[in-house]
């Protein structure tokens, strides 16, 4: 039930044509989202620039085209995260106009003009083996309405390369971060500026790395104050998470 | 060496009183933090309010009043975490202007005036064993120099307590999330708002509670987008990192 | 908002005092429980028999004893446990009325009667060092309503001693099996009977038991099938679980 | 040794063929399950509308078709559950009367009718990836007997899709509630009504999920009294513990 | 039902004062330990000298004290492991003639003669710290009914140590090793000799020793063919073990 | 240096063609082995029985032929575990009289008379997943001497077939018993036997099984005393240790 | 800004062309590398002779052969680790003078002479399935400028084939054990030597080795002091490790 | 057998009195380390000065005090390790020239002059609840005969305080870097150096941090190449390995 049937069911009242007593039962076995969170949704997604999100893995290609193309036909924006060449060359026939990005494993289609946060978010990587997921951090971020600028290759065994590059650092409204191995990269990043960091921890690296393990504890214990941790390999969520937090300097 | 030595090194090479290949000798060697790194965590404690903070736990209690005093001797805010009642009685004699919160298990003191960012800092949780964690990082987020509002004791397994409080959850510009055994609250919060969470799991449990490590695990694995986590018990660092996100809707 | 609410809402809008738009505005803001879930919690509570619960591990004696008294004078039956001998003697002096049972370290107060489910839930325990956990079910399972038989000391190692009670074993509507260590004894009691079997493993062991580690993961791979599990040393859980299976078996 | 051999030694011993001794030896030896067992475990499988149930996984094709065409062949009722394509064609084959559903991973044959318990099953899933688990719990509790309805597609992120169907939650006698990730979807769902609740976690989700790890400890410290819990994965468990507790609602 | 009770039943339907119907109905309820059980139980105590055992550890001492009365007044040996010095002296004082080994926590009393086993069990021990759990080995298997020699402090890294013992290594039956830490003793052992070795992993350690779990899996892991393993800190179950072994030895 | 060696260097002494010194040095110098230990071996190896083994896994077939070869041309009997198809046809056709078993995954090759131990080995498994590694430690056993009988397919979850067969288990001189999942058959048969029992774990099982690690804890802590434990899936160590344990039983 | 451009801006200030001042602002800025850090580790990988080192594994093999060609080009050494068969191939087509170790799965080229310490690094392993890591230290030791023994398949239970070695070990500077299963092979060596031994714990080995876990803890709770440990399979980091300690031993 | 019983078993053979045979005998049995293996522990005590240790953690404090004082009175050199304050005042009522230093939690007396090796060891440490462990592997490198500097107080999260000291760093002969919480310390200063860097995790820390877990994983798995890691607290390890490691660079 939609708000315009609300309003209609109202008017029924108004005009005489439904008892209140009638109008309470259907009430009362409303659906909850048709209360109007669905418009909260809708107005969220305006204001946020929040596109509709798919998750690809192990869906069938043919499965995940239509989903896009349901998707954008209802006008909506676009974001397909952890897509293998399979499902973009079957996403991008059903969707032209999308953008398919391989080292970040996503799809997109953007359209709406939105305002834009004041400053970047910043994607900082420790190692080339992390990209994918700073770079699915980097996408999603971006279609969430965030303009973003990265800063690869900085592990914290070569710490005179992220020192180097303290005034980037400092320009963000938001840093993501991102590390396999030891995940010590945030810790360094989170002693060297004020704004939010949010670390992501990947599952790079063998034996005692036990899959990203190694580096959420590391990220979870960290002693630099103020950093918040999302799941092993979760680029999105990171993205997804600055985008938000980073809309809080809109003017308002 | 200071930027004053630098000037004063740069000046006698000016004056042809030292060599320009002497001067680059003496800065190969220049620490890092004298090119004004101190002088930046200054600037940042100034904008921010960032109180200077002691980590209570283990400390003898003579030691941590004899730290606390130096800090508020150097004009500092202060912020002791995890004290029991032996190292406030301590902390309170050696200054007695500072405020102590039992239930939080911290002691404040806070002097100077400074600009309040425009939403509140919203802290839930989910039982009354999360108490301590939550007010931890209420006063953390206070000291930090948020407005912050509680809304406690609405776990998932009564959903409708939560539902009935959805414009709290609303006009908050952040919001931090406490809850222990599953902690599937962080969840379903971040359902229902587009405002950044931050989630702490808490120790509160017990058999395959696993310490917190089930809170921990729930909450990093949370279906909502944009959430992020902290370490275990971690109310210091939730209430830090959103009183960070916080100030990002100050006026610049 | 209370369902009255709503009827008086729709009232004014039937009657022309307030027009449809501004009672739709008025609907979306509507708290949920409101709706009416409020009661049907009260329903449940008269149908089943559920007492009020309070966990009372950690809680201090004159706190406990004080929520005790509070659920009493509402009328409610009272069910507290986890209670030491402290906390017992606190909340028997304010609640006179009420039965201690220092094994199964629970408070109850019950003074409704209830239908009662035609067949018993029995407890089984493996060892003696398993029974404050087994008395806690029992104490849970007849608060809430139900017979409950006793069956305890019939470990696996000694097989013939639980086969000599087989009949017991048949005429219980549900069975809670409880065990530490290896946790096999549900396995056993799973294959002898057709009833619903609830296995609760303890923490009793050392080593490689890992505070109840062993026997949980022992009874979640049960092959046994219809098995279900709670969390280690939750007698309370199973308790509560099998009075509300065991109450399908009440006419209707 | 059958009961017909007992009562044959018996009539010798009535007819003076043997001493009762020499019958008290041979009654020493008597292997356990000849003493009626086998008659019970037929009796329960009438009863209960139990088929015999075979775990196909990693099974070779033609050994499962022979093992599936034995037990029709004596006349029961079949299960096979765990099945992939090639193994499904041979059993098919074998068994052409036999019902494969993909999606479920099972092959079925009923034949005989039975009573049907007045309330039907429910099983609820979160996310659209934990379908082929709920389907097992689904065409499992059927095969056991009991009508079963579904609620896919409804996790705690978006609570007010579950919280519209209150009804269907409300009218079953049993509810089965699959979830990966944080597995906090039975937590809600436990709150919300007073009929058993049997939790699945599943293996969805990537990183400190943990392969299903973190859903199963969030189910077992669910703050819902209630709950109670099977293996990851486990659709058929929790189906057939449903159908087991759903026929507690029989008139006997 | 005892032999008797069946014989009783046997010789009515041999005097015809029972049908043979009637006493296959009794014969089917018969518990199964009734079929001579306990007789078998019987036969293998005096065989094997196995004591009666009970755990001492968190029992009450007039308890423990009690039921070791119990014990011996029923003429059996008797064995108490885990006891500290208050229910020592509290079984010591109901049963004055049992003798107490503070170091392997025992109280054993013996006093029936048996057949010896030809070789002795010999006991191993890494360190100092792990001869309380050596000590329990020892006891157990000499209150079983083997000679027991002990080589104690001869850890790996001293391994010359170890060699220089050869002999005394080969002359045993049964070998328990007992090692805390790395756990690599019984490894080395195990690649001396040809006789079975039981290897015993105790807590012994501290970080990653994991309370036992890095000997305990090393142990596991082991190079050497043939070597078994009992849980961590075991002592008891090693020692039994062995003297169970060993008894293969005795002439049959 | 071999014992000839040594003994050439006492007759280069006795006849002064060495002084004692110089002799004292070359023998400090000696390597140890060659003080008689691979005799020793040589003697176990013709005293157990025991064949040269390989563990096959991950070995080049033709590798793995080569080792096999060059074993039986020094004349020694050979167990190769661990071998796949492709495996076993190559070091087939490298010693065509060797004997493949698929089932246990294994090669072997016996030609020397030895002593039978008077009883048999009973290897006992809890499900037909369990085969292989049951297999694999009946074959073991066997080429380590023993006679070995089985008993399969006897789950707790249907125990009275089990206890149909307490004679078998009554007649064997060691058992191995053999379970995955929650591993719980090992604990049954040890409490109704009073000789040696080693319990082998299996990765049978899925989702919280965690690869054997359930029946592995559950084994390790049962309560069934005199239980040995060994590697998960490590039939090959379980059949090796048994048959060791059995060679007690020889004539001296 | 290099050095030099450090001195060029001296300059300026020394002929008036840039005041004190505005020096000061660019050097603030100035990258902290450009201080002469790049210099520094140009000195150090002359004086040690460690070449650049690429870790093969997941990368694309003309990506790899470019990045290899690229080194060699600027000059230096080149160490690949962890490439297979079509990584090698492709490497060298693109650098003709390297050489590919297939067991160690490395590719190396050496051009520069540099002095070697004194005394070699000794690799000892304990079982031919560890022999790639083991051969991954040798090579990276000697890729470092260290000569390298080998020690190879002197496993713990044959402890003679060890100790038949003591010379080559005690000749060595530095000692890498390589072991996987239990991994007590360095806590035997660490006893026998009193130089530096760097233990790694490899993933070989099955069931409860946990992909090296057992190794590692084993070696982590040595009870031979002055052991230090790398990552699982990590003989890379050994060998590096190594020639870095083993240098310490050049004439300064 | 002392080499002095081997030569006068030679001079037996020498003069006849013995044949070689029965010589021959007699060595094969000869005691493993009567070969000199102890002699040669002697000459490592003097060339390294590495004192005996006694591990306290644990031990009566009379029996500590006798084992001090025998060592002393056989004139080694004493190291306590892990000692409290009472066992401290019962060691030094033993040996009275002996030094305590409480915050390393040792005892030590050293009387012999050695060789010092040319560079100090350097132990960093990243907190003040990490000095215990830091200063415990101070002493134990001072006792084992390196001059020891110390860095401490130099988290990562303000790398500047690490930065400002790399002069400090450069000099040391080994480094020993000491963290707890994520761990990360140790990669920084690998990164910053071409010395020997010992990582010690510490158990400093509280939730995800598991007593120290988080920190040695994290070491572990550095990206900084040639770090080596010990057990967490390990503080003695990594002194003693650090001592050894240093003499390399005595003059030989």
């Amino acid at each position: 039930m939609t708000p315009d049937a609300i309003r209609a069911l109202l008017e029924e009242v108004a005009q005489g044509r439904r008892t209140p007593d009638a109008a309470l039962l259907a009430l009362k076995e409303l659906p909850f989202q048709d209360l109007g969170f669905a418009k909260v949704d809708h107005h969220r997604a305006l204001r946020l620039g929040v596109p509709e999100v798919i998750f690809g893995q192990g869906k069938a290609p043919d499965h995940l085209a239509a989903i896009a193309r349901a998707i954008v036909d209802r006008g909506h924006d676009l974001l397909v995260t952890r897509v293998d060449a399979a499902q973009a060359e079957a996403v991008l026939a059903a969707v032209p106009a999308a953008h398919h990005e391989p080292r970040a494993r996503t799809i997109t289609l953007r359209r709406e003009a939105r305002p834009t946060p004041p400053d970047p978010v910043l994607v900082v990587a420790a190692g080339t083996s992390d990209l994918p997921v700073a770079e699915e951090a980097r996408v999603t971020a971006e279609a969430c309405g965030s303009r973003v600028e990265t800063l690869y290759d900085v592990g914290v065994a070569g710490i005179h390369r992220l020192l180097a590059h303290t005034q980037v650092l400092r320009r963000a409204g938001v840093v993501v971060v991102v590390a396999g191995m030891e995940g010590a990269l945030p810790s360094v990043v989170g002693g060297l500026i004020d704004r939010p960091v949010i670390a992501v921890p990947t599952s790079v690296g063998y034996g005692a790395a036990f899959g990203g393990l190694a580096a959420l504890l590391g990220m979870l214990n960290s002693c630099a104050p103020g950093l918040t941790v999302v799941n092993i390999d979760n680029g999105f969520g990171a993205g997804y998470a600055a985008a938000r937090i980073n809309a809080l300097g809109l003017t308002r």
